[in-house]
């Protein structure tokens, strides 16, 4: 049973007030009070390879959250942080350089450290808790028949960095450090999140990978979706590597960690987005469509071809 | 270097914003938006000691969570779980328990789950996140001089619960069920919660141990505290325990986990104070005063002679 359907069988039912969102959300958000909540840990070996650059770390985790908000059309306005870790991780070094990271993060996305813990554990891990205030939220599971489907940014960079850091292939020093800096500062369409609730019917953050949340997207509806996948955007970078490893687009764009929005707007929006897009210098690609429940799922290769994705994305199976 | 210095060093000055009240209360309180949270992280082995008894480990880190709120006169009303485990763990026997301890406890403190997180990891850990609305808190280090010194319920029942546990000693069935139900469902005084504000100067809860969370109380005032031993109060349980076994009192009442409320107030609301104890029959006892900083804090015992505390409490060391 993956983390998913758990969540579903034995806590939903527990979750009787309507701000819960009936736990099928990123965020928790209480209407009456303005306020939007999520809670997020990143275990060591999983959500983050090892602790050897704790300064990168801490931005990728402290983003992963923020990126949660910021999907939703929320600004995110406070953080906690809940460490576990043992003398080694929590070095006098290590500290300085998680406080100098923080700083950088504060200023750049203009939010404050709020709370939080730190217990000792042979077992690294960080819960973040991100707070923002908002009178509406985009919802998942709001997704409209003839939906256009869209992304910002590019995919693929931070699958790439991952890869490099596991070593699975060598690249030239320039590359290398890109995809490095792709993989743990992932660069999130912060300007975009005001201008958000203008378009979007529903949207997500790339976070398990581009058809894992598709369908975490569509989940309570009987919609499908069709992508081209020669329209999903990938940077110029990824497209040498590609070219230089023989490798296939498809196996980066699905990986996750990407924390670009996944977002549906009608049809009607397009030309706004657009526009939006370029006043923001936002990098916005139309990259599908939402299909009724007669087809099924749809991903249209560079060649024409119909293709099945094998791996959907990361799930945390028990 | 302990937790709190720790977080003095690195995190204080991160914490540009007044509601985060410079991280050195329990809780984090936006008065703007009426808006109290609390994040706590416990881990297997740490916190609390293993995970043969799902159903309590949960209540346990749950009402220790609330305790938080409780003890500032704010009413909880949503909790938040991340859990990281393993399949055993989280394993469907495991969650089916954990579900109905939520259930009872949802019902008995009048919360609602309202989000979290599932993440795999082999060592198992909780964190929660407690939020309530209250337009004011009753915060640490607003002690005065001459302030009596109280404190609810019981002291020790909990402390004798783990070294039951720990098989530190034997004792019979009933005992060993009482103080082991004391160590996982602590008695909180859920109903003082509203009536806190009538009296209370100041206040914690002892989850560190008694003297520990003392010095908490203080710890911005160049304060002092005078503490009566024979006036904390004890279960008759506990006496019984230590009158078998020959065991002093002492070594009990200062080693935390009692979420019991510590609080101080004026000597001219000592009336009140009983007044409302009897009223919401929850057992209040004053225990000790506040006094100005030329003094040396200190215990007096049964025998009234000045003692010295060896073990305070529990601080993460790092």
């Amino acid at each position: 049973m993956n983390e998913f359907e758990l969540i579903k069988k034995y806590f939903s039912r527990l979750a009787n007030n309507k701000s819960s969102l009936n736990l099928n959300d990123d965020v928790f958000f209480d209407k009456s009070k303005n306020l939007v909540v999520t809670v997020d840990t990143y275990v060591e070996g999983v959500h983050f390879l090892d602790f050897k650059e704790p300064d990168n770390v801490i931005k990728k985790v402290l983003r992963a959250s923020i990126s949660d908000l910021i999907c939703k059309g929320v600004k995110p306005k406070y953080y906690f942080i809940s460490g576990s870790g043992n003398k080694t991780s929590f070095s006098k070094k290590n500290l300085q350089k998680i406080s100098k990271s923080l700083k950088q993060e504060q200023k750049k996305f203009d939010i404050s450290i709020s709370g939080g813990d730190t217990v000792f554990s042979n077992k690294l891990s960080f819960t973040i808790v991100c707070i923002g205030f908002s009178k509406k939220i985009i919802f998942r599971n709001k997704v409209k028949l003839n939906d256009n489907i869209y992304v910002t940014g590019n995919l693929g960079d931070s699958s790439a960095g991952l890869s490099i850091l596991k070593k699975k292939f060598a690249i030239n020093k320039i590359l290398k450090n890109y995809f490095k800096k792709s993989y743990f500062v992932p660069d999130i369409p912060f300007n975009l999140v005001k201008k958000l609730h203008d378009f979007a019917n529903s949207s997500i953050d790339i976070s398990d990978g581009l058809f894992s949340d598709l369908d975490k997207l569509i989940n309570q509806k009987n919609y499908t979706y069709i992508i081209d996948l020669k329209k999903i955007p990938i940077s110029n970078n990824l497209k040498r590597l590609l070219h230089i490893k023989k490798l296939k687009k498809i196996s980066f764009i699905s990986q996750g960690d990407d924390y670009q929005i996944l977002f549906t707007a009608d049809p009607a929006k397009d030309r706004i987005i657009n526009k939006i897009s370029k006043s923001l210098k936002v990098k916005i690609s139309k990259i599908g469509k939402i299909c009724n429940q007669y087809q099924k799922c749809q991903i249209i290769d560079e060649k024409g071809k119909k293709i099945a994705i094998k791996h959907k994305g990361y799930l945390h199976n028990f």
